[in-house]
């Protein structure tokens, strides 16, 4: 499809592209660049690429495709250095889970003479680095790209293509409402979920011992998201700020709401703050986006119940 | 090991341990009691129980174990149904999420010739109901007894060799401090799981339907918890209160001192604050409480990285 694609940035969703690229004959050539050399090592000897790069800009020479897979907070940097080195009509793309913040740093250094896709594929796990990519990942994942208006349709068609290839059902969407539906389904939770492990990490180390033991009644479910990548979920946090406040604000004034419910002893109002939240657990089943298997079907409790 | 043991309440509980108890051949016979006739019939079909009984006090004749399986907030009047009908030196336990407060509903009214010991198997999924349980709920799990001192020692290890047979690993600590160490493992992240998919759930309809469409990036771990049992969760929240207030007190602040981190651009603090939260996902599979493929091992989405 692509006689030669470059991934600037080699962690999960890049080692992942160039395993499900490798699969599909999706590239002739693969060029790989990070800006640490240990890293650059590992996916050599993980085989990810073809060439394999400290400098972006060596690494995107003749290159059709480029897909930056850093965290967000490198994209300007990144596209200063890259700019001078684009082939004409090369397309360029990213990974990022904010799309407003990354067209504001990379459109203003890129050439006019490539076509800029931004697209955020929305898979990941909890692991990073080269060696926590798989083929799979994709799979029945959705993936988003933010043209802005005026982009070359044959560009945004080829990525659209390139995405449907690695799996993806793809959608197309204005940057600005990307970043606030994201803000809910995804940065919310994350924050949501370091926090609450960051609350149990401050216990004292008797009690902290003990939330670890007994983590299977509901506290594990959250070190999952918290585990994440640090710098990306930093990043993150630092540019999609506005979204992000606003929905941290309306999830405190709910949670304030619950904590005088139960300071009150207002049984009815618990009931049904608990109630009406079944209705978007069978909607996300319903929708593909999660398995009905109990405990996310973890091994050995995942029997399916009889009804 | 018991001639007749009574289950009162045939929930996600109830039924898993009727299925473990024939299983092991823990009882010659199983006496079920719902204050449903539509459960109690529903039980009968799946074979939960030799005898079936409207009247908790009924089905408490002659039984040697008794186990209390309701939501904690029916304790009081399920102990006042069967205190007179117990049989000497019967055992009474329960399998409630909170320990001081149904010591406080049923101790008063059992008699002095029963052995009253206090229990709490962690362990469970967000399905309820008699169709939900299955025998290896309670494989490698904890299960918590809080006897109050002077408790007869041979009726606690007793108890404590079911729950070995059911597979658990069976633990002894005081009420109270099993109730605070339960709001902060178990009680929080339920509470923050209700609300945070409450929140989405008072979103206008259309961005609503996005969140669900999208969320498989972190979102949906939330669905999970938030579709568990409202009934079971309301009486947690109105019978542990105390330690839940003080525990959404504890995450608030830190929430607040999180959003300001955002609202100043202090990227440092935020990656302090997203590295240490790793080292507690390590402990937590570590002590087996979870497992470490990515994703909880999803179906299609479980490939163990290479390292």
């Amino acid at each position: 499809m692509f006689d030669k694609v470059t991934l600037i940035g080699i962690g999960l969703i890049g080692s992942s592209l160039s395993h499900v690229m490798r699969r599909e004959g999706l590239a002739k050539e693969i060029s790989v660049s990070s800006r640490s050399q240990e890293t650059l090592d590992r996916a050599k000897e993980l085989n990810l690429g073809d060439h394999y790069h400290l400098d972006a800009a060596e690494a995107v020479k003749d290159a059709d495709l480029v897909i930056v897979c850093t965290p967000v907070g490198a994209c300007e940097a990144v596209a200063k250095t890259i700019a001078p080195a684009l082939k004409k009509g090369a397309i360029v793309t990213d990974v990022g889970s904010v799309k407003a913040s990354v067209i504001k740093q990379m459109k203003p250094h890129l050439p006019d003479t490539v076509h800029f896709v931004p697209g955020h594929p929305i898979a990941g796990t909890e692991y990073s680095g080269p060696d926590s990519g798989f083929a799979s990942l994709f799979e029945g994942r959705w993936c988003v790209l933010t043209p802005e208006e005026g982009t070359d349709d044959a560009a945004v068609s080829s990525l659209t293509k390139f995405w449907e290839t690695c799996g993806s059902n793809v959608e197309t969407m204005e940057a600005n409402h990307h970043d606030l539906v994201l803000a809910i389904t995804s940065h919310l939770p994350h924050f949501i979920a370091y926090n609450i492990v960051g609350t149990a990490d401050d216990l004292a180390t008797d009690i902290k011992s003990e939330v670890i033991k007994f983590s299977a009644s509901g506290f594990r479910d959250f070190t999952r998201l918290a585990a994440s990548d640090p710098t990306m979920w930093r990043d993150v946090a630092l540019h999609n700020k506005d979204a992000i406040l606003e929905t941290l604000g309306r999830f405190s004034e709910d949670l304030s709401d619950l904590q005088r419910a139960i300071r009150r002893d207002d049984g009815d109002k618990l009931f049904d703050m608990f109630t009406r939240t079944r209705g978007i657990r069978r909607s996300v089943i319903e929708m593909g986006q999660d398995v009905a298997a109990p405990n996310f079907g973890r091994d050995g409790e995942g029997d399916e119940p009889a009804s």
